[in-house]
């Protein structure tokens, strides 16, 4: 049994997903699909929409074979970072394949590139660390010096977030001396930037949540019939899509009542925006405002949605650089699995490189605290005695198991 | 101008407290009164019923002169370190007499008890730590051991609460070589412990505030009409008597999203509390349950509250530690005056022992950063705009002043 494995935050389930599902399949001619999904908390730095296990549920409806968590340590984090933890994760898992979206469909460019700057590495740092200091953004940086150095034909433009990315999973599969292959697919329509519905069946996730917030736009004709049920029932059971505006009185809780000391020791804290946050949360009346008060230049929108996030888990530098050495998830939290899933995992089970967590209750490392963190603080939102409940489902909700 | 000094909470100020003044100062014959009152988080471990700005306007309208702040870090405390914080203020501001409600009004027995424990002070102690170590709470450890070395007739009833707050009070003038001279009134009527309304115009605060809470019940017999319009005010423009179940989300947060090292550092965590703290909140719907669920017979209710309380606001050893070598403290918050106080306030500004805090943004000292996050704490439960200007509040009020 060949497996191919996809990166993914379902954020949520939609029909550009389901497209990408297939067509990886397609092109890997892989028996079964491993997704490496985020949890609670995303890249940008924001909740889900809604819990991992509904999200999970979508992917295994979708046909995704095995749904795994990228624990909040990697999924919260930059490119690179995220495409290590992803792909130390599917590595462990034996996948043969990884299969991503980008702009062109084409490999090569991703292969090319990584050769490229392996070789030119020196001479790139030092043009990211001259741009930062010029007071631009650390993505504008990385594009600006990648710009510099690069002249070949055949190279990725590096100024697109899908082309960003693609890049880290095939440098984190050549860093980690890994047998999978990397395989590309031409995105179908939709770019990464659009907000609004484009007129066919594929939508960006964003567009689909900004019409899930405004609640008289109809998404079903962007989403299979599974998520929208799901979403649907999400909403009148728990009276919620999860946004930054729910938790804002955590945020602004925490802040208030932090140390100072705590608050330089918080992940991403740096170079007085410590004083930044604190001055300006007292005043602020909700997320939105704070982030627009907040937003200079120097830093991106995500990088200080970011922050938030990890002021909010309480998440700190000293725990983040456990991963800094290896940048290989130190654990598989299996959220879900189908029937063919579960037997690739019977397969591969006595080769597994990293250790499956059994018992949440009974699993213990300091990257896994903060994701039990992360978890309690998504749940914080609700009244009782519907907190509580959910509280405790990420104790005792096994992988979710689905037959054909 | 002499002044005789009272220690308060005023939660609310009722007809007691106002007959409590009036008595101190035909006792004292003193020509102004000076309150050092707790703020917004009280000795019982829990938020005060309404803001200490009203709680200053009570006692300006009730006839104070002067209303001053206990720190945080003295106010919730054992009446020991409350009484040493309470008197060192008072004794600061060159108070010439403390007068202190009793059971029988006889200043006597106190000051014997002090003499006398003062000698016996070695034995004492190790009755103490003996109770103790048979698995009694405090309280009842300090009375046992009392009843084992004294036999003398004029000695007190240390089992009575205000007994102990008034030989503590005793005590701390003595240890701190104050001139002040302590003078006790007797209680009227409403034993400490009542919860239902004797049928006479004084109550005690406990029945004042169930009242309260109670939304039928009418305690305009029982406090003056000044405090009556102000708790009624405050009700109308708020919406809320501040009650712990209002922080309880608060606190499950904190908690959830402390780190063990974090949580083992606040202040009143002991002996594999910690354990027992978390293990008990993911499943209490609120706190009135989780306190239940806490309470053993180790601990009194109110040690554990005052637990969760320095939990809520973030309190830590470290930072309480500071407090414990001298017991005075380091710094005096005006919170109003009347006339007559502010004059009196000229006449001894100079020889002032403690620095008095005239811009609160500007005054930095350790102590002083817990009474920030408690006042932050305290205006947490407001929905948006109303938190953020309450949460200035706390920067921008000046001393209330009152003219007859």
């Amino acid at each position: 049994m060949k497996a191919v494995g996809v990166v993914v935050e379902y954020n949520p389930f939609h029909n550009g997903h389901l497209y990408h599902l297939r067509e990886s399949v397609k092109k890997s001619n892989a028996d079964i699909v491993i997704a490496v999904m985020s949890g609670y908390f995303l890249q940008r730095g924001e909740p889900a929409l809604v819990s991992k296990w509904e999200r999970t549920k979508m992917a295994l409806q979708g046909g995704v074979d095995l749904v795994v968590e990228l624990p909040y340590a990697f999924a919260t984090q930059k490119a690179e970072t995220f495409a290590n933890g992803a792909v130390s994760i599917l590595d462990a898992l034996h996948c043969s394949y990884l299969c991503f979206g980008s702009e062109t469909g084409d490999i090569a460019p991703f292969l090319h590139t990584n050769e490229f700057l392996q070789k030119e590495s020196e001479q790139y740092e030092e043009y990211i660390k001259h741009f930062m200091q010029t007071g631009v953004n650390y993505p504008t940086a990385l594009s600006l010096a990648y710009q510099k150095i690069s002249n070949r034909k055949d190279t990725l433009d590096l100024s697109q977030p899908n082309n960003i990315l693609g890049f880290h999973y095939v440098k984190a599969i050549s860093k980690l001396n890994s047998n999978m292959i990397p395989l590309t697919i031409k995105r179908y329509k939709a770019g990464y930037h659009d907000k609004d519905f484009a007129s066919t069946s594929i939508a960006s996730a964003t567009s689909i949540r900004n019409s899930l917030f405004d609640q008289n736009a109809d998404i079903s004709s962007y989403v299979p019939n599974d998520t929208y049920t799901i979403l649907e029932k999400y909403k009148e059971q728990y009276g919620v899509f999860h946004q930054w505006e729910n938790y804002f009185s955590f945020l602004k809780y925490s802040l208030l009542t932090m140390k100072e000391e705590e608050l330089k020791s918080i992940y991403e804290v740096e170079e007085g925006l410590e004083n930044r946050v604190l001055k300006l949360i007292i005043d602020s009346h909700c997320f939105q405002d704070f982030m627009e008060q907040l937003k200079t230049k120097r830093y991106t929108w995500t990088r200080l949605q970011r922050l938030c996030m990890h002021i909010l888990t309480r998440t700190s530098k000293q725990e983040m650089n456990l991963i800094n050495q290896h940048e290989t998830s130190p654990y598989i939290r299996l959220l879900g699995m189908s029937e063919r899933g579960q037997e690739y995992l019977r397969s591969i089970k006595k080769n597994l490189k990293l250790p499956i967590i059994s018992k949440v209750s009974g699993f213990h490392h300091p990257l896994f605290e903060i994701d039990l963190r992360a978890a309690a603080t998504y749940f914080m939102i609700f009244p009782e005695p519907l907190r509580s409940r959910l509280l405790k489902t990420e104790y005792t909700t096994p992988p979710i198991r689905m037959s054909y």
